[in-house]
């Protein structure tokens, strides 16, 4: 280690919000260090901020800028939020891709999806098995989530070690996959001069109870089942194996037959069934076999416990799928919580079942599901086990980073918050701001790829919001007004108040400012288009109160 | 009561939702029947189903129809979703209205809001207070809520007693108002033959624990406050005048002057004071003078508890309001419960707290806040008190609904759903469909009022969604193009993942379909329309995938 390298920390999606994963490391000269991508993933669109868009990925300029200076991209997990835009982005990084086998056979189809080459994706074990990459030594170390093969990294560096936890509980029975082991993260708390830093998960850092296991959940979706006489849906995250499993369980232990229905749900069985993570899973009945099994003798495990228009769950409920349709006596299980910002969607699908005399269980304060992140006791408990010299809190809103700092803090550790696009230098004894990157957003939309600051998603919302006038101006060879300014209205109310058309109203208006118009202005189309735009706002707030958005075509007939 | 007489329930607006109340009761002959009308409520719109509306009402257009059917309207309470749509509606209506002296003066604003006579505003007592309306005689019997003066109706009428509870909880010290008193209700249910149908408050259904008291918010609120050092601001509804005094009570309690910010904490007030309910209320600083209190001497109670853009929470969240600031160790309390849909608002809210350095305290399982509705429990409680022969949940999403027929029924007591629209005769002794009515939603828009279904909202919706292409085509006095066509895109990306100009690659499509286009297609406006609009859909498909809205702006040289 040279005086002049130093160990960099700096995240670009993530950090100030609960999903779109995407943090940087670095190790070097500064300006120069080499540096490691860890997770791609997305966040999800909405009416209120994004309408239109399909994903939400970080802006990955800066990290294009140093493409030369990428070693590797390491995926923890193969949750969305963590992996969804490697295929997007791939080519713009084009470094090799790390993972464990069932997170890389996603990670391929992330790929694939987007014509991405395979190869780049590289299977690796987890510890003691070490990937280096570049002046970075990495080992996958297996954690306890809600989808299968979680892994923190050890990142070991000249500088010291760091612990990047990913998303994680401690679980100590998760049904499927790999236990909590406080051996092993003791293990790795004390080999050579310890832990340099902790980068860790804040999502659940405003829940005060420890985090319960998986298993906890087996005995009462079993006891709920035992008692059900109609058909039984059952809808809870697709990749959350275990989940699947306990759910497929309880319906064979209540003598149904189980059948998955939606896309994800078979992406990530097959996934898991061809990675070897899943042995035992309960035979199942396809769907297309499904609607010939008698209703009081099938279980149903759906997509869509988040509301998803798309989904199996909001197909059932605005009437028949495959075949299958819901009745009055069945029942419906949210095995699931409703991510905030869901809640809308969710409601819509629970009224639907109402209608249709279908009953609906929820959550019921943790009987029917447990969270895959770790609560404010177990993150204590981490903190204690791994003693760090620095705690960086990841993934949480900004409310959630800062109370986790608060609790660093209060156990003597040097804690900072570092939001999307904070460089932080970490290699002395606090963490130390070392600059700042413009982190923006990168739009899926459609199949283009936009910035967040383009313009074009605030066009969309202006729209939406305050309707859109077109006016169309034909200016004959001697710049006059050929015919009358023409006036078309898009999501603006028809009539005014008063019983009036509001597209003559304004086409009456225009009309006398275009006959009324000086050769200076009538000859210049930026001036027109002004006053136009002027005029149609002025009369549309008179008439109805509001102030749409204006589009101005001026054709002139004039040869220039 | 002749033979041929009978009673009638039909919910305009919530049931079915939570909001927007609007029931209306009617009496007589079959097609005949006088009418009473309960409530005329709003509810909000969202990006989701409703961008750029500004208020959602009931659709009164059978109410209109019969307007001369129409005896009186009754306003339970003062919130917005039983009275805001009183100004807007009430030209359609033209009935009396009556009202208890706070909710009546909350009318007359409405009703000079909308340029409506306030002389249609009658201001009634309490219970043995009696109106006649027609065949209706009714009582206003003060029931505790979260607002003054909230009243259930005591509706008599030949064929026996109604009793519609509004919104209600079962609070013996309300703090502010009156509380629940079970001999009163006693008494009603005694009288004569009893209740013969009970249309009640569904809201809290889910909600397994007896309901909490305003009153044993006090202590903890008090307590919460003495231990803060820097500036001090809670959020809750302005019209909850009980928690608007318990906050400003514990604000003194801690030595500190208390400012109220925000519109409709001073309407509240004041109308609360002008009629009487208010007597005590601690003295306030003005916020034109609270700017010059030592932050530490202060505490603000503002409006924005569910995270409103334009309320004073959100403006102070995004930086000075008024002259006022919050910074590192400042306290803000919500408290207050976030209404499900409005999760994202308070959210934002709460990170940009977050970011100051502001402390956030919110609803802490109960501690700070309490709910106006009954709970579970208190609706059995008052089930068995009124033993009505009929029980209709009203204030309800449907599961809402669902569960309080299902409640009603495990009691032996008729019970039926509702929904909007939904005619109901309670004439004998179960409730019997008796028509349905089109139960559409009223949007106010700016100034103009848009039916639901009129497609105006829809355009928007499909704009944010698709973005909007214009399209404009001139044609000489030979039908043959002028130039180009010109394509103008809004809210679409402008370059191709190719790099080519989207609108250039459409342009050029069009041209060639123009220049190709035979005399049939060229000289008819419809079938140019149709082709141009498949043309663009399909070229933005290709090259961004996504599938537009389109106007075609076609203008013609030739004198037709």
């Amino acid at each position: 280690m040279s005086v002049k390298d130093r160990l960099i920390y700096l995240p670009l999606g993530g950090a100030g919000e609960i999903g779109m994963n995407c943090y940087v490391y670095g190790y070097g000269p500064e300006g120069e260090e080499r540096l490691i991508v860890v997770d791609l993933g997305v966040t999800f669109p909405d009416m209120d901020g994004t309408p239109g868009v399909d994903l939400i990925m970080a802006d990955v300029a800066w990290l294009e800028e140093n493409a030369d200076r990428i070693e590797a991209i390491f995926i923890t997990h193969a949750h969305e939020d963590h992996v969804g835009a490697l295929g997007h982005l791939w080519s713009r990084l084009r470094a090799p891709v790390y993972a464990r086998a069932f997170t890389g056979a996603i990670a391929r189809m992330k790929m694939e999806d987007a014509g991405q080459p395979l190869d780049a994706i590289r299977i690796v074990g987890p510890r003691p098995a070490v990937t280096e990459a570049g002046p970075f030594q990495v080992q996958f170390v297996p954690v306890s989530h809600s989808i299968p093969e979680s892994a923190a990294l050890v990142i070991d560096t000249p500088a010291g070690r760091v612990v990047h936890t990913a998303d994680f509980k401690l679980d100590g029975s998760p049904v499927v996959g790999e236990p909590f082991d406080p051996e092993l993260w003791h293990a790795i708390a004390n080999e050579g001069a310890g832990v340099r830093a902790l980068v860790c998960d804040s999502t659940n850092v405003f829940s005060p109870l420890p985090g319960r296991s998986e298993a906890t959940l087996a005995e009462p979706i079993a006891e709920l089942l035992k008692g059900q006489k109609g058909m039984v849906v059952a809808t809870t995250f697709a990749s959350n194996i275990a989940r699947l499993k306990t759910l497929a369980e309880a319906g064979r232990a209540a003598g149904r037959s189980v059948c998955l229905l939606g896309r994800a749900m078979k992406k990530m069985i097959t996934a898991a069934v061809e990675t070897g993570i899943l042995t035992d899973f309960p035979t199942l009945v396809q769907p297309e076999d499904a609607a010939d099994v008698p209703r009081g003798s099938l279980m149903l495990i759906v997509t869509g416990s988040q509301g998803e228009r798309r989904a199996a769950s909001a197909q059932l409920a605005r009437g028949k799928y495959l075949g299958l349709e819901m009745k009055a006596g069945d029942m419906f299980l949210f095995s699931s919580k409703t991510i905030p910002g869901n809640e809308r969607g969710v409601i819509r699908v629970m009224n639907a079942f109402s209608e249709m005399g279908v009953d609906i269980v929820d959550d019921h304060g943790g009987l029917y599901h447990v969270s895959g992140h770790a609560n404010r006791p177990d993150l204590e408990a981490v903190h204690d086990l791994m003693r760090p010299k620095i705690l960086i809190p990841m993934h949480g809103e900004h409310r959630h980073l800062r109370e986790h700092v608060k609790l660093g803090l209060s156990k003597g550790i040097a804690s900072a918050i570092a939001t999307n696009g904070t460089m932080l230098d970490i290699t002395g004894d606090a963490p130390k701001l070392a600059g700042r990157i413009e982190a923006g957003r990168t739009y899926l939309d459609g199949t283009a790829l936009l910035g967040a600051m383009d313009g074009v998603v605030r066009d969309r919302i202006r729209m939406a919001l305050n309707g859109h006038v077109l006016v169309t101006i034909l200016l004959d060879e001697d710049d006059r007004p050929l015919g009358e300014a023409w006036v078309d209205l898009k999501g603006l109310a028809e009539t005014t108040r008063s019983g009036a058309a509001l597209a003559e109203e304004i086409e009456g208006e225009l009309t006398d400012f275009l006959d009324g118009a000086g050769p200076k202005v009538i000859t210049n189309d930026d001036k027109i288009e002004e006053a136009v735009k002027r005029i149609v706002r002025q009369v549309t707030m008179e008439e109805i109160g509001k102030k749409p958005e204006v589009t101005v075509v001026i054709s002139r007939l004039a040869v220039e």
